[in-house]
């Protein structure tokens, strides 16, 4: 048997126990866990000094560096994740559904732990912790697998969270770390049905593709965000020109930043070059289609390949259209069913926009950087999930939940 | 291109078209089918003799041949079933959840069709119309793939649906049959990311099997139930008794029936020869533990494969337990999570055993019998769920259904 096969099943058998565990036991353990990651916050200073050593050994950018470095603050910050997990309410055990039959049979859906949860990551030693804390809030075991920039970063928080739990009720071997950065130990992963019950990744787009089309064990989709603007022609000119550098430059590098500007040719008339202006002295490259480069001299060409490019960065492609109806066909073409916004005044086009664009958020005159389960009042995130089945858009603590059915009968027999 | 990928993008486009009509249009077109099924009956009983006479050519057996035939009555239950799924309420467009954030942004998450379900199935032609009209009324397109047996029949219903869609709103692309009984038009179905949102399976074990195991697109895995009754030493006997008959053999082909009794031993030394006697009366083969053939004499002796199999058959293998911790631990290593109950009066040990064993539905003094969409009170069944996401047990329409959110604001950026 594999190392990564019996690690995860060590988590399966202390998913049982995990699963009978009160709301109060299972804050305990978080606050314990807070506390450990102060006390020994050193330890965990002095093993993430190895990876960052490692990773300017290797030529890592200095924004991955950055992304991976600990220090104090950081630590705190990563405490303060864990006591706010502790406030949230425990979805375990809430009744969803409850209905007598005529036969006298009372069923009653209730929301249970899913099991184990496996977690595929990258660099930030911080996923390690609050995907830690999130799947223990609600009675979940966990299998992690970080990146290997963040080896010992992670070994030595799993260690000090491990310690933690010494003195709860959770069981130690509900918290596992496959701390091996070989590719085999993913596809190990993938193969364990019946042991992990999803496995949700968290990174960049190669990294969710391997586990979307490899993985048997079944996956929650995250990330992908090619995320749209749409300037109606009865838009405000003031809040369009808002919403729309909100949404591209606030943060360009995540997943609910605006990629692609569509513009009714009318506004784009009167207002695009302005905008285009702006843009400019924000240090955004624009891309456009031939009308938009009449309009604003100074973009670039966009191709084919550019409408359905996520960026993540200071660069932006821009289409003019001639209605809402080609908006909407533009993102159902090209869109990743993430995050979608309208700015318009005409309550018509708003209504058909948020009614036929398929996406996890449709939006109506705000940015789509609020996608996120915060801004939602989830009060936590563990990603924001892009597909169909289980769980839509920003993902709460609900979303690590499955259902089960429990029926008080008197001797009924069909 | 192939076929079946060319089939799939038709529907995919239709999709579209169908999650913006009314649940009037929905109705009016299913009662449209059902009234087309009754006209064109001849028609397809005429297609159902071209299958079964293929079958008798090559050696189906008479109870595969069975659930093969058509005739005017089993034409009728299909047509009654299109418009029983009219009386039920269409869930898409019900809000889940709303908030005003402090912000004023106004959050609703409202249920949307899934978009196109490919439902993959073996030899009764029902399947055909029930899928098609459950998947119809929750405004997915589907991609219907049945199985080899029934080419014909599946065939000419798909004709005979598609004809009465002339005259309703739903486009005639929303309803595909891929009627290519080879195996390459399957595993073409499995790489239709994008295309098909979810793949349900119905039908026997290797059938869903394949599709777990080799579809790219997210699976609703449905079937396999090695399902438990536990028979405590405080069950009422007559009580005991009435629930493990009826779970055993009321119908024991299908997966709610009951494979595997555990008995106390302390009713099992009283009281489980009188069982044993009755089920044999019932022609019932037991297969017991070392401990049930001393009590049981002409039991055959189960083998470690016994407890992990669906006999789905008259056949019962019997395991004597010292206790309740006993009975749960057993379930938990060979049960599939599908149905399982204990008969007790004893309130303690039957909390214990509803909150500890992990399966989509736990009985307490009801038979596992009652695992079914139409005893839950859903008014239909596109199948039950042993898996944990998404859906869990029998589902009903809202499990076809994903969600949305639709997000108000009045220009917030952040």
């Amino acid at each position: 048997m594999s190392d990564v096969r019996s690690i995860a099943q060590l988590a399966k058998q202390a998913s049982g126990i995990l699963s009978q565990l009160t709301t109060e036991q299972k804050n305990h353990a978080l606050l314990q866990m807070a506390a450990a990651l102060i006390k020994e916050q050193d330890s965990i200073i002095a093993a993430n000094q190895l990876d960052l050593e490692a990773g300017r050994h290797n030529g890592t950018t200095e924004s991955l560096l950055d992304r991976l470095a600990l220090n104090p603050d950081r630590i705190e910050s990563m405490a303060e994740g864990l006591r706010q997990i502790v406030e949230l309410p425990d979805p375990v055990g809430d009744t969803l559904e409850e209905t007598t039959r005529p036969n006298g049979l009372f069923i009653r859906k209730i929301r249970v732990p899913i099991g184990v949860i496996g977690i595929i990551y990258e660099a930030r030693p911080n996923v390690t912790v609050d995907a830690a804390g999130l799947c223990l809030k609600t009675g979940n075991a966990v299998v992690l697998r970080g990146g290997s920039a963040a080896l010992h970063s992670n070994d030595q928080i799993i260690k000090v969270l491990k310690s933690a739990l010494k003195s709860s009720s959770i069981p130690l071997d509900a918290l596992q770390l496959i701390n091996d950065p070989s590719r085999a130990s993913v596809d190990e992963m993938f193969k364990l049905i019946g042991v992990l019950d999803v496995i949700i990744p968290r990174g960049g787009h190669s990294l969710i593709q391997n586990v979307v089309m490899n993985s048997k064990v079944p996956v929650i989709e995250t990330g992908a965000g090619v995320c749209h603007t749409f300037i109606d022609d009865q838009a405000q000119v003031t809040m369009a020109e808002a919403i729309a550098i909100n949404a591209k430059v606030q943060r360009p590098s995540v997943c609910n930043a605006m990629e692609t500007l569509l513009v009714h040719e009318a506004y784009a008339a009167k207002h695009l070059l302005s905008l285009g202006e702006q843009l400019k002295n924000l240090n955004v490259e624009i891309r456009g289609c031939s009308a938009t480069r009449k309009l604003i001299p100074w973009a670039n060409a966009a191709d084919e390949e550019d409408w359905s490019t996520e960026y993540n960065d200071y660069i932006l492609s821009v289409k003019i259209v001639a209605n809402v109806d080609e908006a909407i066909a533009h993102i159902q073409k090209y869109g990743t069913q993430h995050s979608e916004c309208i700015v318009t005044e005409n309550s018509d086009h708003a209504v058909q926009f948020l009614n036929e664009v398929d996406a996890a958020a449709v939006y109506h005159n705000a940015s789509t950087r609020f996608t996120d389960g915060f801004e939602f009042g989830f009060g936590a995130e563990i990603g924001i999930s892009t597909q169909k089945l289980h769980a839509r858009g920003p993902m709460g603590l609900p979303a690590l939940t499955s259902t089960k059915y429990i029926i008080h009968g008197n001797g009924q027999i069909k």
